[in-house]
């Protein structure tokens, strides 16, 4: 894990994939989305989706998933180096969310995050902001989400 | 459900309300958000926000499972009545989302929509957009979380 210091703009990192399985997609809908078209094949068949797709809150959730399954990867890495490990988050929040495509049921999504802008937090001196360019895009390389998304980071403890 | 022609800028949606216990924090975070002060108490109570507390995405899909249970309940009101049922959603997208209080376990989030804005789509002319303020208050009457969302809702059929 990082800490502010190192992170810097431009950085990539690839999230992972997931695939939205139709079992997945509707037991999300069916706790957070229940609309016609995230929960039954026929209904969404005849909406103007034409077939069963993912809750837009369940895109941006894996987003999220993915984003903490790294961080925590990455902890532990450190912690087998025998680093220190940074603390990120919590989050500050996000803006420009976009649903561009729909994600239909098999659709493969592969996540990612680019560093756009670091600075330092007004809020919490001990803490920088990462702001990151937030995506997925499906298996045909489509974007079917963005969004930016600013976190706290952790300084490093001996900076000045 | 209300026809893009009968909404009107102003017009306010008390979603109701939803109070968010440990196992449903745990839960969603296991799922989709595993931070520390999101999953384990102990670990929550030593993080700077010193309690277990909710995933930001948990709580703002609740607000769209408010919203959603708020649309059906319109349907079937207008299918008893008689009245044909204007197709809501899907989502355009949403922006400026912020999560401005963390929820803790234990508290009740009031949600509601207030529409702010109605234009013909562009790229749908069968359809409008209605651009609602959400937003989600604690049981103190703190705003939690407060974000713009923008729907597609179907317009008259028998308007010129």
């Amino acid at each position: 894990m990082k800490f502010f210091e190192d992170v810097l703009v431009g950085d990539v990192d690839e999230l992972g994939r997931y695939t939205f399985t139709p079992d997945d997609i509707k037991s999300f809908a069916h706790r957070f989305d229940p609309q016609r078209f995230h929960i039954d094949e026929e209904e969404a068949a005849r909406s103007h989706f034409g077939a069963l797709c993912a809750s837009g809150w369940h895109t941006a959730s894996m987003w999220m998933r993915l984003a903490a399954d790294q961080r925590r990867r990455e902890a532990e890495a450190a912690i087998i180096r025998g680093e220190p490990v940074a603390q990120w988050g919590p989050a500050a929040g996000f803006r420009e969310l976009k649903w561009l495509k729909p994600v239909y049921a098999g659709d493969t999504i592969a996540y990612r995050a680019e560093v756009i802008e670091t600075r330092i937090s007004q809020s919490r001196p001990e803490s920088g902001l990462v702001v990151s360019f937030a995506s997925g895009d499906n298996q045909k390389g489509e974007r079917v989400i963005s969004f930016v998304s600013t976190v706290f980071v952790q300084r490093r403890p001996d900076m000045p």
